[in-house]
This record gives structure tokens, sequence and C-alpha cells, in this order.
């Protein structure tokens, strides 16, 4: 990790907590209506479709490369699914456009902006998020979140996993890929980062890990496939600061 | 100027003092040889021909879209043309790749620092300049210079005043032209802003404006063609944040 001048940073789950904020925002929404519902799941609902839709387009497929329009359809979406539909009525086009931006106001993790303050005193910070652009920017105000740089999978016209996401935020760096850790609480993020010569650093964080045995994503020093494991940003801050 | 959200900077000149940084460079450099030369006459000549060639390319011409590629080639030029070929053969491959570097170390103008940290309390602030991402990262850290985000011609394949330049940013930003600023010290730049719709602030900067007549640029509320005229980042801060 020595030779690292750069840390790109996934956003969603790694350096905030969607999930408590769109929860709570959801319930607040409803029970404004009187709405009583799992809204926990609801919350999941939306980003689980989230990931499968920007995978998907990963991968080729056709669809929004912006996230606000993408959260969207999937809202209006679930809201008009039988499941969901005793919601959907009830939610007119201005909560609608309101909730759907509860993603630019997402709370960092308690260590996050400590940390990445540490962080930027010796390297330079950017998130590379397949968020776009003003989610991005909104977040960071949000959140204090001090980036040098904004990446996002919008301005490169994919998402990650793609390739051409993590190799354009290495090109507009002027780095070499090894120049360059991905630190994400996601191995799916991670290996598509290895697999470009980007050095890797994994920080679990609660209920983010698809993985069924999460606890087994190691260190290449304890027998792993990633370079770093951390449990915050203010401890990857001690080690690369040292 | 009440619907502005968001204000996009011209860079060289207009937040940093890219004159005085590079004269002071170039002399040490000539210095360590024992070389007197007119190193304000060769910094201008750096930074002419750097105008003119993103001019020559945000009009279609074919070049490099990345700054420290141009600069370089330019500065080669100078140092292989009569006028500085005493000097040319006594600075280094290495020496050369330093020096160039030099536009990635320039100096923040007094206010800079203090007026963008108050309109970022109320604005998004982005650069929107010419000069490489990597170029425009390494500046803000050096002179402190809090952007919200960092936008470049070279993310958009293109230089100002290409109209792509300001509507690729202007699209990022999730806005319409009318609620963002473009705030420079070139009245070119305005110019090409104004015309797709954009606001307009001009702030004079020493030895900046290309057109004989500065003081005749005006705002409109007295009789000129610019929303605002101001001479620092913090008066911008004082009206804007009223």
């Amino acid at each position: 990790m020595k030779q690292v001048q750069a840390l790109l940073f996934d956003v969603f789950g790694t350096v905030v907590d969607w999930r408590s904020s769109v929860e709570a925002e959801l319930k607040e929404l409803g029970a404004k209506h009187g709405i009583e519902a799992d809204w926990p799941r609801f919350a999941q609902e939306w980003r689980t479709s989230y990931m499968n839709e920007t995978r998907r387009i990963a991968n080729g497929g056709e669809g929004p490369t912006n996230v606000d329009i993408m959260h969207r359809e999937i809202l209006d979406g679930l809201l008009a699914s039988p499941e969901w539909s005793f919601i959907g009525p009830r939610w007119s086009e201005e909560e609608r456009t309101e909730i759907n931006l509860v993603w630019h106001r997402l709370k960092g993790w308690s260590d996050s902006t400590p940390g990445l303050r540490e962080l930027k005193k010796k390297h330079i910070i950017a998130s590379l998020s397949n968020g776009n652009i003003r989610l991005l920017v909104d977040m960071a105000k949000y959140a204090d979140l001090p980036w040098d740089a904004v990446f996002s999978g919008e301005l490169f016209q994919t998402y990650k996993p793609n390739p051409k996401a993590y190799l354009s935020a290495v090109h507009y760096l002027g780095v070499q890929p090894e120049e360059v850790a991905m630190v994400a609480a996601h191995i799916f993020d991670l290996r598509a980062a290895a697999s470009l010569g980007l050095r890797t650093v994994y920080i679990p964080r609660p209920q983010e890990e698809a993985d069924p045995n999460p606890e087994n994503i190691k260190s290449k020093a304890n027998g792993g496939e990633v370079d770093l494991v951390v449990s915050s940003l203010t401890e990857l801050a001690d080690i690369l600061n040292r």
C-alpha cells in the first residue's frame, strides 16, 4: 500500500449509512398519512432493485445512467406493485419527488468524516460511486465529506463494476492502477478493482455484504484476497498515515 | 442572481495567481544554472501559447485535452526557439518535468479561500477550468480551495469557450443554466457562458483581462453586459449570502 497516492471510495453503505436515513424518512412520510408498513423491507427492496439495475447496466444493458432517475423509476414500480399498493395512491407527485431525494440526505458513519479528514492530509480522496454527481455533491455537503474530487459512474456513462468506471477514475487522477486503492464494504466492488490492478481495502459495515460469509473476507496477510481489512476509516488513516 | 444555486469558477487568474508562482519557480530554476532571463516574459509566453492552443482546440482543432501535456509541449517549444535557446540545453528532462508541474502549485489570491468558504455555505461551488483534473485536485490541496466538485474541460473532451464545457457542467449539476453563475476574470469566458443562459460574475484581477479597456466591463445595472462585477470573492459572498 506504500505507493498508494489516491483512495477511491464506494459511498452508499461504505461511507454513508443509507439504511437508517432512508428508513426514517419513509416512516415519517408514512406516518403523515397514517400508514404503517414494514419500512425496513421497503427500503431494502428499493436498494436491492437499485443494485440489480446498476449491475445489469454495468454489464451492457440499457437504462438510465442517472441514479435519481433510476431511484424514481424503482420507487414508482414498488408503489404500483400489489405488495405496496396500499401506499401508492396516497403519495402525491410532490411527495414522491421529495422522498426520492432522501438518497441525497444520508448520514455518514461516525468514523467517516474524521477518517476522511485524516486521509486527505496525505492522499487524494475521491468518491467512485454509482450515484449521480448532483446526488454526491449534495450528500458531501449534508454529511460533511471533504472529497478532493467527485467521480461518478454518471461521468463515464456506466456503473461499477464495469471496468470503465475504475479505469476512468485512475486515468483522470494521472496515476497507475497500483497507485490507487479502492475502499468498499462490498467485495464485488473490490474484486472488480483488483482485477484491474488497483489496491483494495475492505471495510465491513452492518448488513452491507451480500456474501453470506463476510467473515471469510480477509487480507492477503491473513490468507485472503484484499490488501487491507479495516474496521473504520479512522483506522485506515492510522495505518496509511503512519 | 437570486435563483443561482451553483457557482462555476474559472481558476487560472481568477482564483489563483499563476503569474507570481510561475515566475518565481522559473527564476529559481534559472538561478540554479546561473541563468538570468526575462522570466516574466517567459511566463507570459507560456501562458499566451496555452490560451491560444486551448482556444484553437475549443474551436474544433486537434490537440491534447490534457493541459499537463499541452504545457509540456509549449515549454519544449519555447526552449527550442531561438529566443530562449540559451536556456534549453541546460534544463534536463527531470527539471522540465518538475517545472511543468508548477501549474499544479499556484497560490490563491488572498480573498480566494475565505471567499470560497463563505460561498460554499449556501451554494455549490465548483471549478470549471481548462486545467486537467489532476492539476486541479493538486492545486485545490495546495491552495486550500474547498471545491464541492471539480469540473474540467478534460472530462468533456473540449475546452472553454466551447459550449459543451459549460453545458456539461450544468447538466451534471442537475440544474437549469440560469441557476448557475460563471465567475471569471476573463470576459470571453463570461460571454460564452451568458450566450448559453448562465449568469455571469466578473472579477478583475491584475493583468488578466485581454480586453484593452477592462474598465468598460460593467454590470447590467450600470449599463454593461455582466450580471455582477465584484472586486473579490469575499465581496461576492457578502452579496450572495445576504
